[in-house]
C-alpha cells in the first residue's frame, strides 16, 4: 500500500508578524520576506509591499557596500573573509547577490552557500543569493528592496555582489554607498575582462591574493590601477577613488579596505554628499520604476505581444524606420 | 500713415515634393525637411513620419561620424578643413549638432553657422544646427531622422557633433559608425573634463593644435592616450582604437583621420560588424522611441503632473519608498 504524500507547508505570516520579526532581528523572517519580495505571485508582492512601508522608518543606518568582480577574483573569499572580520568587530552583516547569469544558464554565483562555510554558519551573518531568473532591472529592483529589510532586521554593513562582466554594475552602483572593485595581478592587460565603465565607477580596487610568489606583481599592478584611476575625472564628491591588496590566505587587507571605506563615509559625510547621494538614489529608483512598470504593461500587452516581432524584423530589415514602428505599435497599444 | 506689415510665408511642400526635393539633392528642401523633423507641431510631425518612411530605401549608404570633444578644443575648425578636404576628395558632406547646452541657456555650439566660414559657403556642404531645446532623448531622435534625410539627399558622409561634457555621446555614440575624440594635449591630467566613459567609446582620439610649440606636447599626449586606450579591454568588433595629431594651421593630420576611419569601415564591413552595429542601433532606437513615448504619455498627463511634484518629495524625504511611490502614481495614471 501506497502512502499518501505528506506535504508540510510553512504557514505564510501575517504582516504584523513580519514586521514584529524583521524589527527583532529574526533571520527567518528576513529570508520569508524576501521571498515575498522576489515573488511574482500578485498577493506576494502586495504582502511585500506592506512590509516595506512599515519598516520604512527604520531602514537607512546600514552602509552599503557594492563588490564586483570577474569570476575567479576570489569575490566569496574575500567576502567571506571581510565579513567573518566585521562580526568580530561585533557588525551584522548581510550578503545579497545580483545575479543576471543565471539567465543565460551560467548558474547562480551564490546558489551554493558553502562557498562562504564560515560566514553562512556565523549567526550574525545573513547571506542570499537572488538566482531569480528576468529582466535584470526587476532583478536589481528586488535586491534594493531587500536592502531595506535586512537594515530593518538591524544589518549594519550590507554586500551587493556581482559577477561584474554584465549590465548589472550600473544598477548596482545606484544603490550603494561604496562601490569596491576586486582585480587580480594580470600579466600586463589589466583591465582585461572587466566591462568598459565598471573601473569608472569604482571607489576602490582591491588586488587580491596578494600573498607568495604573486605578491611583487601585486604591487605592480596596484600601481598600475593607481594611475589608470588617476586618469578619470574627480568625481563629484570629490573623493579619490583608494587602491589596496588583500590576502585571504595570509587574512591580510581587510582592516585597510576597512579603514577606506569609515574614511569615505566620512568625507562624504563631511561634505554633505552621503546623504543626497541617497536621495538622488532615491529619486532614480522612483523614475526607474515608473519607467519599467510602463514597460511591463507595454511589453506584456497581449496586441503588443502578437505584433513585437514582425515589428522587430522589419526594423532590423530596414524596412520601418525605428520611430515610425514604435508609433504605430503604440497605437496598436493604446487602441481599447 | 503705419503700412500694413507684410508677412512672406513659405508655402509648405507637399509630400512628393519632399521626397523628390531630397532625392534630387536640394539642400533647401533638405533644410525644410529637417525643420519638419524638428517641429513640435502634430501636422509636422506627422508629415515628417510620410517623408521619412517615403525616403527610407534611398538611405544608409553614408559614413556617419560622431565628433566630440570640449569647447575650446577646436572642433568647428577642425570639422571645417576635415569638411572641405572631404568635398575637394568628391564626397558630399553633412554636419549636424546635438547641443543640449543650449537648454542650459549656454548658447548653441552651431548657432552661428561663421564658425564654419569656407564650408557654410560649400556648394557639397550641408551644415545644420539643432538649437532645440527639450529632453535629450527627443533632440538625439530627431537627429537620428535627420541622419537619413541628409543620407537622401546624397550625402556621403555626416558629421554628428556634440559638445563632449554632457549625456548627449551615449545618444549620439548609437547612432554613429564611428566615433571621434578630439583632445587638447594638457600639462598632465590629459582626461580633465572629458566625462567619464566617453574615452572608452572613441574609436580614435585625436589631438588638435599640433604645431609650433605645442606640437612636442601633443607627441607625449597623443603616447598617453595610446597607453590610456590600451588599459580598456578590446571592442567587440575587434577594433584597437587609434590615435592621431591634427593641426588646422598646418593644414596636417585631416587626411590620416580619413585615413583611419576607412580602414575603420574596411575592418567593420570584413568582419561583419558594420552591418549588425546599424542593425543594432536601429532596434535599440525602436524601443527607446517606445519607452520614450510610454513615458511622454505618463509624465504629461494631467492627473500625473498634480501628483508628481508631491510624490518626489515624499521620495526624497523617505516617507515613501520609490517603489510603493511609483506603483501608486501609476495606478492614479491608469485610472480612467
Amino acid at each position: 500500500m501506497i502512502k499518501p504524500k505528506l506535504t508540510f507547508r510553512k504557514k505564510q505570516l501575517s504582516l504584523q508578524e513580519f514586521s514584529q520579526g524583521l524589527l527583532k532581528g529574526n533571520i527567518s523572517v528576513l529570508g520569508q520576506a524576501i521571498t515575498m519580495v522576489e515573488s511574482t505571485k500578485m498577493s506576494h508582492q502586495k504582502l511585500a509591499q506592506q512590509i516595506i512601508r512599515k519598516i520604512m522608518p527604520y531602514t537607512g543606518e546600514s552602509v552599503r557596500i557594492g563588490i564586483t568582480g570577474v569570476p575567479g577574483v576570489g569575490k566569496s573569499t574575500f567576502i567571506e573573509t571581510f565579513g567573518t572580520y566585521l562580526t568580530r568587530l561585533g557588525k551584522k552583516v548581510a550578503v545579497l547577490a545580483i545575479d543576471p547569469s543565471s539567465e543565460n544558464g551560467g548558474g547562480s554565483i551564490l546558489g551554493d552557500k558553502t562557498r562562504m562555510e564560515k560566514l553562512s554558519t556565523d549567526i550574525h551573518a545573513f547571506i542570499r543569493p537572488s538566482p531569480t531568473a528576468g529582466s535584470l532591472g526587476g532583478v536589481a529592483k528586488k535586491t534594493r528592496e531587500s536592502i531595506h529589510l535586512c537594515e530593518a532586521a538591524g544589518f549594519d554593513v550590507i554586500f551587493i555582489e556581482t559577477v561584474g562582466v554584465g549590465q548589472s554594475e550600473t544598477s548596482v552602483h545606484s544603490m550603494v554607498d561604496f562601490f569596491l572593485l576586486l582585480m587580480l595581478a594580470g600579466a600586463g592587460d589589466e583591465l582585461q575582462g572587466i566591462k568598459r565603465g565598471i573601473m569608472e565607477m569604482a571607489d576602490a580596487v582591491t588586488i587580491t591574493k596578494a600573498d607568495g610568489e604573486n605578491l611583487n606583481q601585486c604591487k605592480i599592478a596596484v600601481n598600475n590601477y593607481k594611475r589608470a584611476l588617476h586618469l578619470f575625472p574627480a568625481k563629484k564628491n570629490g573623493w579619490i577613488p583608494k587602491t589596496s591588496l588583500c590576502s585571504a590566505i595570509n587574512n591580510t587587507g581587510v582592516n585597510e579596505i576597512w579603514d577606506i571605506i569609515n574614511s569615505f563615509i566620512n568625507h562624504c559625510k563631511t561634505n554633505n554628499t552621503f546623504e543626497k547621494n541617497r536621495t538622488k538614489q532615491a529619486k532614480f529608483w522612483f523614475h526607474e520604476s515608473i519607467q519599467e512598470q510602463l514597460g511591463n504593461s507595454f511589453y506584456l500587452n497581449n496586441r503588443v505581444k502578437k505584433h513585437l516581432a514582425k515589428f522587430e524584423k522589419e526594423v532590423e530589415n530596414g524596412l520601418k524606420n525605428p520611430f515610425e514602428a514604435a508609433n504605430q505599435l503604440i497605437d496598436i497599444f493604446q487602441k481599447l
